[in-house]
């Protein structure tokens, strides 16, 4: 290994070029950058750049994702499809995304430099939307990459107003070409994307990287408790229908239900009327977020939280309704490619750590295309999306040797089955 | 008793007084009437007449309370005090008040009627605000007349701008004599008052009246609790310090200790941060009301409060703060008013139900000048502050006549020490 492969000039290298990919934002203060904007245009041109030095082929496709190919050593062979997404939320931290797209040119420079030629070209995609910031609907870019796409979306409006159709033929992406932008399964033999872990458990594994089992499938729902409003000061503790103890009641018993079945569920939002010092609170609002690697594992779950809410019903004599609003089911990693990150990360960093994704990604739609696997780093204290997003260039530079050591097995031993 | 004693009559003519004085208020879809308002003025002015209507000498007092007095055998002796309240909260009932005041005019007027005069005199006082409406600041026509007013209240304003100060000149109420609304505690033998209960323990008893032990000490404070926000994906259970979790757990502390220490207590607000169905919750806001009939009680129940929270806040890792900001202590009605409203209540009704007053009323400041004692008519579904606020009318004569018995309790065995 030459000096040009230790860990923390690569480190240094990548994290360089999130820094510069950082500078297109909305604001100067703040990174933003949202789906066809014209940050996002002079993002992809910096990236399409780079792509171009790593000796790749670029294209828009016809959602504005930016596209680069490397061929292997047969031309218009099949592909293994490297990246994830380039927009970002509001206020954003500078990885979430970009650390995908930028170690998947840095893999393909290293081939490049080296003159080297896989069984299998390399395309390397910088997604234009997987957060949703501007119309709300998530992995836009990859679903219409994998044909996903929905003509509806295109009625979608922005806070200006401003349609999805409107913004696209504004962007320079006529409407009626949008199709253009799927690829067919035949093109692809898989997919790795790295990210950032967006959650504490490298950390407190004292680890710099991990591989994904799965996406974890999600549930939202609202609760709504109806009880019985009064005077704090004239009804006996007794005689009450409190919705607000009723719904603490529940908030325990999804802690309590979640570590039993191994899911995560969380209550993020919480309101009640009439919300006055001195009177018992008469209904409550709440949120329920739940997630599992498994699908059954997350709806068993809910069933015992169902369960539980409607024995706080009968005993507080209280209304308790529910209404689910989000689903997604959990998207499995495919297992060789996880096995190849796991003996990748055995040998760069000692040891593997295999985790959970409990955040979405751009792999969830590309599953839909071909097998999928993630590499997670370490980010400082689980933080994202959020200007305080921070990862150790080191880090970086070690998850860019375990991305190569899996594509070279792959390279050795392709997918089977 | 003749015709004119029977139960109904005299319910029937006491709810046609309170229907007649819910015709004076800001809005005809609605009963409010403030504070040195036109209407207030109107009420006065109607109570006035019915106070002369009764045989007595009536004024207008230096802080807007409307006064009649009916002299007993000797002229000029102490009196006793009888009333309650004419101003509302917003969007109010028609009972919550007035009936005390029309009671003790009722009373009056029977008297009058059969030309009887009492070893005391009586006064009838309707009280300007109890309620606080439109300056914040409750009790203020019965601190008026207890000499407790004080001068930095002047500055309150309401929601116009106007303050008390103007609102008082612009009435016609001298700032400078103001002073002048202050009765000694030679002026009296004692206080009674009729009142709805507020609460639902007289419905649940089956009971029209009960005889009120102590006006309930308040303590009224604001909890924070900084947990730490994290994604509602990726932060495994164990890990997590989530503000919410621990605010319902708190919240059940609350209402155990409650129970098993006797007093009411409530988590009437609520609020948490950032508040997004993704995000484990970083910090809530809730507020505590608790009350006892006894101070000791109170604090004792809050002692256990404080030190759960201190438990809380190790066991999962959030910080915990709160800040008192309002406290009252309780008032213990006369053991020998107490008494008389007994034994009236068992001749009238078979039987005697003593509770304690959860909500504050005029009588917590007149204890300052001498004995005080409550009489609680039942009301419908304990509910008030709210249009549905309703009583029997029968309720209504059956709270006249231990009123009336009770009074010439007091006139053949005055109140010893």
């Amino acid at each position: 290994m030459n000096n040009n492969w230790s860990v923390s000039a690569i480190g240094r290298r990548l994290t360089e070029r999130c820094d510069a990919l950082a500078v297109f934002s909305e604001s100067t203060d703040a990174l933003t950058r949202v789906y066809l904007s014209k940050q996002h245009r002079a993002a992809h041109q910096q990236v399409a750049q780079w792509m171009i030095g790593a000796g790749m082929r670029i294209w828009h496709d016809a959602v504005g994702n930016v596209c680069g190919r490397y061929e292997g050593v047969r031309a218009g062979a099949p592909a293994l499809l490297l990246g994830s997404h380039l927009d970002t939320v509001r206020n954003a931290g500078k990885y979430d995304g970009m650390l995908g797209v930028i170690t998947a040119i840095e893999l393909v420079a290293r081939l490049h430099e080296n003159n080297q030629r896989l069984p299998f070209a390399i395309e390397v995609v910088g997604f234009a939307d997987e957060e949703g910031t501007r119309f709300g609907s998530t992995l836009l870019g990859s679903r219409g990459l994998t044909g996903q796409w929905q003509d509806d979306w295109l009625k979608l409006c922005d806070v200006n107003g401003v349609s999805l159709a409107q913004a696209l033929e504004q962007f320079g992406l006529p409407v009626s070409a949008i199709s253009r932008a799927a690829r067919s399964a035949q093109d692809f033999i898989g997919y790795l994307e790295v990210h950032i872990e967006q959650g504490p458990q490298l950390e407190a594994a004292q680890l710099a990287v991990g591989v994904v089992t799965a996406i974890n499938g999600a549930k939202r729902l609202n609760f709504t408790i109806n009880g019985q409003a009064g005077h704090a000061g004239t009804v006996p503790m007794a005689q009450r229908q409190d919705a607000l103890v009723a719904a603490s009641e529940l908030v325990l018993a999804i802690e309590t239900i979640a570590r039993a079945r191994n899911v995560v569920a969380t209550v993020g939002q919480i309101s009640c009327k009439p919300g006055a010092v001195n009177v018992i609170c008469a209904q409550v609002h709440m949120s329920l977020d739940i997630r599992a690697a498994d699908d059954r594992q997350r709806d068993q779950a809910l069933t015992d939280i169902l369960a539980r809410a409607a024995q706080i019903s009968e005993k507080r004599r209280v209304q308790i309704s529910e209404a689910c609003f989000y689903q997604s089911d959990a998207t499995p990693c495919d297992v060789t490619l996880q096995h190849y990150l796991q003996s990748a990360c055995d040998k760069v960093q000692g040891q593997s750590l295999s985790l959970a994704s409990g955040a979405g990604h751009d792999a969830m739609a590309i599953a839909q295309l071909c097998p999928v696997g993630m590499l997670f780093v370490r980010c400082a204290g689980g933080i994202s999306h959020h200007p305080g997003e921070a990862v150790l260039s080191d880090d970086l530079g070690l998850a860019f040797l375990v991305l190569d050591d899996a594509v070279r097995q792959l390279a050795e031993s392709p997918i089977s089955g």
